[in-house]
């Protein structure tokens, strides 16, 4: 069996998920935290390669000894939470744990995710969404938000979302399925909602950028169709800070439980 | 006239609001900001001491040119909320400026000040809440949450609220009136709101303290009147974490607008 551990954290301190050599990154944490708890080295297989400074409200990972598929241990399964806990830093945790077959993997059984970006809408940033929030200080009224949203719709569905990826991935299928492209307000924040099958290099955070362009009235929402149909990176909205990048969820082919 | 402006900050950094020779402080950083902009030494007094640790959504300052009690400057009212923020580090912020009368004092002509303390109830601490609430992992249910709340109304009125003051601070009349006792659930946050003409040394984190021995069995609702009429901090509960204690909003006598 391999341990499928999710995991919330502050990605601000951390130059992303994957492990790298300039800086620290999630991964390594959760490396050097199960080291600790097991006694042996691990592999950490992660759902997603965040990128620097994004964040995750559950972000799943697979735990194995290095160099096999699978863990053993004489720890009983409800100690391991607060056990690894212990040997984490208070910006990532582990809220969950459970026993998953050899046949499950992190990345490759993910069947959706759901990111939600986060823009803060009033004129003078607010401290507490300093680097959980991107900045937007002009005032989007509702019928911007209403046009925001009539765009957000037209993203929905199965298309090549080339127009919306960054230069320097080696993604050679650019073809995805969005199934929910929704924008809503709370309070000060407004919420880009967005779950797909998969994600092109920085595709929320240009989706998101693109969304902005039609609350500042730069972008009309029926263009978003011939924009998606152009494959042109250039024709879309910026790219939008890491900061206001947070993955909500990742859903599994067999449920996990 | 006099300045006064209006500022948010989050305290993790900083040690308090006042000046002190050990750390940097709020207090320090609008004297550092005004400078930069006036051209000139400033004096700002703060509404309120916040402690280390302690944040603030709506903390009212007088700015004034040093030894003097007014400001002159050519800098236009609504140019000078953007132009301090400039100089003021992300985690403080000024989002309202206004004039007021020389007779307006940032201290003196507070009626009344209302705190916000946030505990965090799941068995793992959210990694996004860490600095910014206190950490209760025992499930608070209902019936607890409505003890809680019981007990906090108990605490309105006139009354001398020594068993509720830390030791260490200069406070000889320790009668204050609580216009507000309220314990409310947010998700999984548990927030007590209090709002009082003022506040003795440590009080809400007491205050709160005593709230969660209330929600853990170990006070009854019924003996906070007891509890109140001792003067005596020992039968009060404990002094919860500065982190999780936030300034919310600050009254005055004459509306300031």
């Amino acid at each position: 069996m391999k341990l499928l551990i999710k995991i919330s954290y502050l990605g601000t301190r951390y130059c992303g998920y994957q492990s790298q050599s300039n800086g620290e990154t999630i991964q390594q944490k959760l490396n050097e935290a199960t080291r600790e708890l097991f006694g042996f080295d691990c592999d950490i297989v992660g759902c997603s390669r965040t990128d620097s400074g994004v964040h995750a409200r559950e972000f799943c990972a697979t735990v194995c000894r290095r160099k096999t598929n699978s863990l053993e241990t004489k720890i009983p399964l409800e100690r391991i939470v607060p056990a690894i806990n212990r040997y984490l830093p208070p910006d990532i945790c582990v809220f969950d744990a459970k026993w998953v077959p050899e046949s499950f993997h992190a990345r490759y059984s993910v069947v959706a995710k759901e990111y939600v970006y986060r823009i803060y809408n009033r004129r003078v940033m607010d401290p507490f969404e300093v680097g959980r929030a991107a900045h937007l200080p002009g005032r989007i009224g509702e019928s911007d938000l209403c046009r925001m949203q009539a765009a957000a719709e037209r993203l929905c569905g199965t298309h090549d979302f080339s127009s919306y990826m960054a230069q320097g991935s080696k993604i050679t299928d650019p073809v995805r399925t969005i199934y929910l492209s929704r924008v809503e307000r709370a309070g000060d924040l407004i919420l880009y909602r967005v779950r797909a099958n998969g994600f092109l290099y920085h595709m929320v955070r240009i989706l998101a950028g693109t969304l902005v362009e039609v609350a500042l009235g730069k972008i009309d929402p029926d263009q978003i169709t011939e924009i998606t149909g152009s494959r042109d990176r250039s024709r879309a909205g910026r790219t939008m800070p890491a900061c206001g990048l947070c993955l909500e969820r990742v859903f599994y082919e067999t449920p996990e439980e």
